[in-house]
């Protein structure tokens, strides 16, 4: 195991909002999705190189960093991704909202469905542009609360409901963000045949498929000749390489026209390209994959400790991830009204399942240094022991 | 004067926008607003100790760099900020975006008057956003081409005109981008009681604020109490310290409906703040006063250089700009029907007038050492020298 990631970089004080929240309060920080990790060493030389050169003036996406990810996308998930349909964008989120204007722009977006629960921004977007919004359900695959023959994941039938009453845009995360659960191939064809039947758009964020924590790989949904026409693939090295406040994406957009009016709706309104972010983006796609290859395997063994150091522990449930460094803790059965708050006080601080879409549930950030990984978890276990 | 401004960084090959445009052509880039400077050095040592600390996460906006705007405001325009009122953006024009966008959610905005010419980004916002335009003419005040009696500056018969036609908001470059000039007091006084008569709101972008060449000071047009509230004043220091490809901006806005309205206009549409933007910047406003003045020297220099060896060069007049490192240049009297073509054939690189509603004058960039001023001026005279 790389004792690299042992180290904790010393973030108290700095400018993370994830720190910050909990100034002067003895809470670990175990929310918001970045990690407490140095980045890789050649991230940090890379931009040391570039600051050395002293303009720092209007940047376009160099052609190196496009290659950069083309070469990362064939090589870590076998997807082979010609230049012309990257669109280089401010971050995932941002990206996700243009292309559903650029939607607006070719007259077809109506409504969006999502999954529930699912990271808060994507519960946003159709508040944000005037849409209605058709959630549907996505359930952990090996919960223990699901019956003998559901086999969890997306809800389809629900989404076929949804595209009945107007929903014709669909917006993923994937692997799921906060279940951590990748598709299944069943239900990837199953999704594949509604999609294609309702003649739905997708928009994909995959900006966990770098988190894929059992060495089994990452499939994007659009490397489906039947889905890669209608899906616009957004990702990024901002998660796995634990960039978050250096934001830049890239969107995969096969279809011209889509392409072409995301382009346009672009215009303007995002910002010039962060030329640091750019950076740090090529530096790692190009010299980060051995830095990766150690993160995913500490990351799967603190997963691993999150699971057994939680098992038994009286009406809380830990949903194992395939993928991302988050745990998604079911505490209905504890009867705490609010989890998140009832853990803050015990001195962990997570995100509270109610800006999912689901109450009672808690979202545990496990990305970070294994000492602070165990305080974190003893104060979980203490936090609802006390209370029992 | 300042020697440091005589050195020209090498940007051949580089990532910038402004030189990769003439690869592998003779041309000296003259165009996109950055300067061919390095940046002061205490935006350099900020950079490189933040780059130390290795962990890039979300961050949020430090106290210190709303402390440090605030003090730049009080110093340099002697206005007055409450912190309340600064509301971060990840860059200037895509916050007149978002003002626009949040003046929708409040549902009072019809259509959009602005000064033509103006720089294009200022020129789109109206179709970007499916509103009506309303240009109105801005004409230099020292145009040789202004009949005795004309003042020049806005043509406030003509926006008022377009206030009776339906604009209710203005968006105005102040100080005005390509034409460089400050607003006179006559003119100020008449365009706030236009605006308060037809309660207009006003999205002022004052970028060049810090960038008046005559030590006359920068005037915000929100210091005026009468037009407090209804206006919201872009800033960054973008364009006086060079730092395009590292963007950040603040609004103020002190009306707190339309900032509770820019916020959710943000939310999810904005991405995260660059952590490396927001330390370039506070450096340069705590740090960069020195090397800015040092700039405003050697740009007024150049500009005196601009006019006096362009002077006398039939069919052209240079419009002599109070404020920017932009001089705008009407070629329309060389008989050439596109005098950006001419001069790129002749190896300089200036924007192209059509670009900001203004055929057959161009917008000549003179923010660079002047060794490589002096030789893009020869062939400036050269193009039309040879045609004549």
């Amino acid at each position: 195991m790389d004792s690299r990631f042992d180290r904790l970089p010393d973030r108290q004080g700095s400018d993370s909002i994830k720190w910050r929240r909990y100034d002067g309060e003895a809470v670990i920080p175990m929310w918001v999705a970045d990690m407490d990790f140095a980045v890789a060493a050649p991230i940090q030389e890379a931009l040391n190189r570039r600051i050395a050169h002293p303009v720092y003036g209007y940047a376009s996406v160099p052609s190196s960093l496009k290659a950069a990810a083309q070469d990362w996308l064939a090589e870590r998930w076998g997807w082979s991704v010609p230049e012309a349909h990257l669109v280089a964008l401010p971050a995932v989120v941002p990206g996700i909202h243009f292309l559903v204007r650029a939607l607006g722009r070719l007259g077809c977006v109506g409504g969006l469905a999502y999954p529930s629960p699912v990271y808060p921004p994507i519960r946003q977007v159709a508040q944000n542009l005037g849409l209605n919004a058709y959630p549907f359900p996505f359930s952990p695959t090996r919960s223990v609360t699901l019956a003998q023959g559901n086999r969890g994941g997306w809800d389809l039938d629900q989404l076929a409901r949804a595209c009945e009453q107007g929903a014709d845009t669909l917006l993923l995360s994937h692997p799921h963000n906060p279940i951590g659960q990748r598709v299944d191939p069943q239900q990837r064809e199953a999704l594949t045949e509604l999609v294609a039947h309702y003649g739905m758009r997708v928009i994909s964020d995959e900006i966990h498929g770098d988190l894929i924590l059992d060495g089994l790989g990452h499939c994007p949904l659009a490397k489906d000749p039947r889905l890669a026409e209608r899906t616009a693939t957004l990702f990024s090295a901002g998660k796995s390489f634990n960039l978050a406040g250096l934001p830049f994406a890239f969107a995969v957009v096969p279809d011209p026209k889509w392409r072409q009016a995301l382009k346009q709706s672009l215009r303007g309104q995002a910002p010039a390209h962060n030329v640091l972010a750019m950076v740090a983006t090529e530096a790692a796609w190009r010299e980060g994959g051995a830095w990766l290859d150690g993160l995913l395997d500490y990351l799967a063994a603190n997963r691993e400790r999150v699971s057994s150091q939680l098992a038994g522990l009286a009406g809380v449930r830990v949903h194992q991830p395939d993928a991302t460094y988050l745990a998604w803790i079911d505490c209905r059965g504890t009867g705490s009204a609010r989890p998140a708050e009832q853990l803050r006080r015990a001195g962990v601080g997570v995100s509270d399942g109610t800006e999912f879409g689901a109450p009672g549930f808690v979202r545990l950030n496990f990305g970070c240094p294994r000492e602070l990984l165990d305080e974190g978890l003893q104060r979980f276990r203490r936090a609802f022991e006390q209370r029992a």
